[in-house]
């Protein structure tokens, strides 16, 4: 690889709406995404929502000559709705399917049979290996009384741990963009640098200096603002860095939202409370061991298709410039720029997703609970019923009252078994959280300097527990 | 690092059968099994089929002095079973639950219940970057008629990707110890060959030789004996080399048996085709990066404990002795070493999985149609039900037969949805395949001495195909 090495990636993004029977225009609409998507030229175009596979499979003909590679991530009942095209190889392709993603009898809001999932994507640009995640966490229906908090944050974190198990290198350097718009710090090279304090014998030699991927790029719908706790987990765990935030030119919708007001497609009412609409899709990213990625331009449609005058999706979508270049001396940061308030924030954030998911766990203990519960007065029921059919008198009513009672039970029992599940879910989650945090502060503790920032980072928690 | 690092492992696995209620002498065996373990202080203490929470905290509390780390990995709805003890810090901790893993409604087999995973941590010895993965794959209840067979091949393919894809760097090195009893070769450092031939713009230069982890151990249960398609297709995907085969100190069962007629526990009429027993618990590992690995000594309980007399589970402990050291020169293998006859025996692997999972979705595809059917007729049942008790006549065994009709709707729904899950999850680990399939086939294209190893390879596949 060349000392002035530099390449340029253009991506697109964008949540389709392509409920088969429920989502307007679908057809047209995926037509001309088609259209726009050879047009462009990108070098990636991920998309979700694609939930029908007869779409997938008209749009990979179609793309076919300017994007060889494809892939469309199946899990589920119905699939996750994620797909991929490429103007360039693909080398590996694998997925991760979240362990917790709503409740099947929430069949009116359908995430769980679904299967959300992350997809990965690992190609080869010119010796780089990119590695690209394209994913979609459960949706949010009630931002008030949000029954899927727990589940969001559980997904953001095995979205973390995904990214950083697959991609970085345990003792990997990570080369840091330059935040311009008050972007969160890189604290996750923090993390790193727990692991590398918490090892007396680790020689840090940089021979062991390892690494996978030299760039990481997560794009999708994530269900979350930019504050929202599985945001900030994510971003803290990981340091992606978002474009939205890095770049110097943006153009396109106001606070660089991906659901807008001006958007007919867009409920109106949801959209109530944020006047210039919400930003919950990301194209994220970092750049690992001595490259540097910035990115040199980032837009969004604003509501309208830019030719046909009629948008693509209820969602925006996201069309970045990306450049990766060969870290520059002064974007290398020594190890020891992980400073306390970084600590202390990781900390924080660890703190606050520990505290929502032992929620979660206690909310699910509860229902599997009261479903037992149920089972039993089920049980007794049954029994009465049939001493009653057999008995004489209401003997009709009895026997009618049968198959409701029959129904209950069963019902029950699959609450029962699915709350258990999720109770596990959520505490196998908790538990990995709670080692990272017990590590976490360990390596605080070594650090007297650190004191007056955790308890700075307590309070800030403390202020957003309030909230 | 000192160039003359040597690094001494001692390894111990074992499968406990701790089913609560069921597995006989249970408390009693944990109880040896916790002294035995503190008397013997391995390294790593790697558990199976712990399936009570309560039996992995008081091995916690017992084990605490020696093995200060430990861990228990949750899902499902009753748990994994996985649990680990360590000597040494346990910097990461994360799972992967297996998306196919049997069928809820077989409920006396049990597995679907368990969310059966694989375990990951990560320690740091003396500098070293060591990945332990411990796993228990979905068990073989009738071999001749195995209906687990594509789960447990699709499990053994998402175990496979989960360890490279964490472990590994795509264009890492990777250091083979000595076969000594005719283990299978190390193609899997073929198939990272395949993605560096396939890269025309990789130049392959040795600071972007990266990698992870330096050594990988993978220990447990895999319900898979040595030749089986499962275990081959680990093997030769992720280059791990089998303990037993590798080593030149073996003591223990007659042909490294870990399920053995002497031990008083097991089913002597499951185990009538094999005399000596069956071997389907594994210690597995590969070096990567300039590291080599070998063990020194392995040994196995012989279906009775070595102090009490009667044995600690139903499976035979293993216990093994790892060196790990700088490799020398001559155990580096130059990049040409990937022969035609490895990647053959790469590509019949992985078509024989790819039929197979074929097959398993062709028979998920069944039951989801015949399930349909069957909620079709339900729908008939029901209706005609209505009518009669609205009708007249039979009015009271109508009602009664409410009941079942709507068990029976509610259940073939279920059956249906489970299996789209099914033929979805089969699908998206044959399309994996495939793409793996369509790589290595091209890069075995480019080279024309690899067409009669191809051959060669293609009928070593059907004759295996015949048995």
């Amino acid at each position: 690889m060349k000392p002035n090495f530099s390449l340029r990636l253009r991506i697109f993004n964008l949540n389709c709406w392509g409920i088969p029977y429920l989502s307007k225009h679908r057809g047209d609409r995926v037509k001309r995404l088609g259209d726009f998507l050879n047009m462009e030229s990108f070098d990636l175009a991920l998309l979700e929502e694609v939930w029908s596979e007869q779409d997938f499979q008209y749009l990979r003909q179609k793309l076919l000559p300017t994007y060889p590679a494809s892939h469309y991530f199946r899990s589920g009942v119905i699939g996750s709705g994620l797909c991929v095209f490429s103007k360039h190889p693909i080398q590996e392709i694998t997925q991760h399917v979240y362990t917790l993603n709503g409740y099947p009898y929430m069949i009116h809001h359908g995430d769980w049979f679904c299967g959300k999932a992350v997809g990965l994507l690992v190609l080869h640009l010119s010796g780089l290996v990119l590695n690209v995640y394209v994913t979609h966490l459960h949706a949010e229906y009630n931002r008030q009384k949000d029954i899927y908090l727990a589940h969001r944050v559980a997904q953001a974190w095995e979205l973390a741990q995904f990214i950083q198990c697959v991609s970085l290198g345990l003792t990997g350097e990570v080369g840091w963009g330059q935040g311009l718009r008050g972007g969160q710090g890189p604290t996750s090279r923090w993390a790193q640098l727990v692991r590398r304090e918490l090892l007396p014998h680790q020689p840090g030699s940089p021979s062991h200096t390892s690494k996978k991927a030299d760039v990481v790029l997560l794009c999708g719908d994530l269900n979350l603002h930019p504050k929202d706790l599985g945001c900030r987990l994510l971003k803290e765990w990981t340091g992606l860095h978002d474009a939205y935030l890095e770049t110097r030119d943006f153009k396109g919708s106001e606070e660089g939202c991906t659901m807008v007001p001006e958007n007919c497609y867009v409920n109106q009412r949801e959209l109530q409370p944020f006047p210039f609409g919400i930003r919950i899709d990301y194209v994220l990213y970092k750049a690992v061991s001595g490259f540097y990625i910035s990115c040199k331009t980032l837009r969004t449609t604003t509501g309208r298709d830019p030719h046909s005058g009629t948008p693509l999706s209820d969602h925006e979508a996201l069309m970045a410039t990306l450049c990766v270049r060969h870290s520059p001396p002064q974007h290398t940061p020594s190890p020891t720029h992980g400073g306390p308030a970084e600590r202390s924030r990781l900390i924080s954030v660890l703190k606050e997703a520990w505290a929502e998911l032992d929620l979660g766990m206690a909310q699910a203990r509860w229902w599997a609970t009261f479903a037992g519960y149920v089972i039993g007065l089920g049980l007794l029921l049954l029994a009465l019923l049939c001493a009653l059919a057999a008995g004489g008198g209401v003997r009709e009513v009895a026997i009618m009252l049968w198959a409701p009672s029959v129904g209950l039970l069963l019902g029950a029992g699959a609450v029962y078994l699915f709350h258990m599940q999720e109770a596990k879910g959520l505490s196998r989650a908790r538990a990995e959280l709670q080692h990272m945090l017990g590590r976490a502060r360990e390596a605080h503790d070594l650090d007297p300097e650190s004191q007056a920032a955790l308890f700075l980072g307590q309070q800030e928690g403390d202020r957003s527990e309030e909230q």
